[in-house]
């Protein structure tokens, strides 16, 4: 089934103890895209400025990703963010960000695709995130990502959008500052009392956590060696994750288990090289096979 | 099989956001001794002055731990630790310490002792944990923790012990300062270099990684939403997998797999109260049971 994405499309400057890149690809839209059209044909949706590098426009020949959700606006600037992991590659820090082409109106869904049955929202107003979800005519799975400041700023409109999805993905910081508990598992509890029926906790290098009414998964991440640049980890994850489940129609707990490992391994390829080199140099194959280890190391 | 532990035997004052408590039992041995006992007979060696209050001397009653190498030292006074937690609960904040009878000579290993096959040298000065192994009549497992302390004064004698011990358990923290080494699969084959055939390394909240020539294993901590008091959640996780070990007599990979398993639920326990009141409290079977469920947790 074919998996809908929206969400940042960006130019990015990043520096890593491995080095600097300028004006490389990015965005959350863009490595979920990638990373899930290892599974499953992808529909993105976002929107860049007539900046938009020439690249850009490439970056899924050849993958079963449905770009004509893909708007470029005449007259404004593609999204940019200039992030250091130089200090901690485990968290980045801004450098500078212009929003850009994101502080205008949102992308607009096309019509072809308002028949998604899966659907994942990356992070964005959660107004857009809401009316995103409102014209869906039946979706089946539709999660969700946030971030810091729209839980600071938005926490409402963050409430509304939590009663219409099923499932929300988000980091470790940002969970305890939505339900204001340090304990992860009581974190992911009271984000379960806003609506979602699943919570994704992602832990970066510590890997993830998934509570449902059901369930407690607990995941490592892949253990890496190579770590050059972190970004894109954690929408690649959600990518990997969402992909496989676009192409399993269940959602039983084993399956659910299995996803969250395949969203793992595919992170752990987004995290070995700059931009979407690290997952641009593997394949499903290759992919399986990391899988099949990971279970492996997992279980006793 | 006797699995021997020497360590640190101690009165602790412990702050975390959940109470105080003044003066309760703690130290490494103790918590190793009890987390062990739950699965193999265990031999205590430790040294205590004689203010050591009488509740000690009993908290082994009933289980099978040999406290002949317990000695209460004329003249001495106990070690003493005040650490608080009500900041971050996963890093103690150390308040007073009094190193006492630690500061003097070691507990004297008994003559009835020295056939034991499997040990666990608890942190301490590395030529202390020389002269251990050394007087040893034919160890087939002798795993040592260490600190942060030993690796910044006493990193030649360190590297000593590590020629002659089989596994090396020691935080993620530790991990880096001895090696240089920020990312910790690399560190840990740092670590090998030095001599152990494997290394364990404690994450804490996140779980621990077993690094060995022949297999990365990665664990997350077991899914806890009731942290009261992580004192000795590192040794009683130690204490867990040596614990099982010994029971086994081999070092399959499937085993120690299992051993750290093992280890993770154990230290469950631990920090579910202050001291050693959520060992007490818990009994094998419900270890067994917990252990089922974090396989099941685990398994995809």
């Amino acid at each position: 089934m074919p998996l809908l994405v929206t969400g940042s499309i960006g130019i990015d400057t990043v520096e890593t103890p491995f080095g600097k890149r300028d004006d490389i690809i990015g965005g959350s839209a863009i490595y979920f895209a990638y990373a899930a059209s290892f599974f499953a044909p992808v529909r993105l949706v976002g929107v860049v400025g007539e900046d938009a590098p020439h690249n850009l426009f490439h970056v899924f020949d050849g993958r079963d990703v449905d770009t004509s959700g893909l708007e470029v606006r005449k007259g404004s600037k593609t999204f940019r963010w200039h992030g250091s992991y130089v200090k901690d590659l485990n968290e980045a820090v801004t450098v500078e960000v212009d929003l850009n082409v994101l502080a205008e109106r949102s992308a607009k869904l096309p019509d072809a695709f308002l028949d998604s049955k899966y659907v994942f929202l990356a992070n964005t107003h959660p107004v857009l995130q809401q009316e995103m979800v409102g014209r869906l005519k039946a979706p089946k799975l539709v999660v969700a990502d946030t971030m810091n400041l729209w839980i600071q700023t938005q926490r409402e409109e963050l409430g509304k959008l939590l009663k219409h999805i099923h499932g929300l993905v988000l980091n470790d910081g940002e969970a305890r500052l939505l339900t204001e508990k340090k304990n992860l598992i009581e974190a992911a509890r009271d984000v379960l009392k806003m609506g979602p029926k699943f919570v994704v906790i992602k832990k970066g290098e510590h890997g993830c956590l998934m509570v449902s009414d059901r369930d407690t998964f607990v995941l490592p991440a892949y253990p890496a060696d190579r770590v050059i640049d972190p970004t894109g980890a954690g929408d690649s994850f959600a990518g990997g994750m969402m992909g496989y489940l676009a192409t399993q129609g269940t959602f039983s707990s084993a399956t659910v288990k299995r996803a969250l490992a395949f969203g793992t391994v595919v992170a752990s390829y987004t995290i070995a090289d700059f931009s979407l080199g690290g997952l641009q140099k593997t394949d499903r194959d290759q992919i399986d096979d990391r899988w099949h280890a990971f279970k492996q190391a997992m279980s006793f």
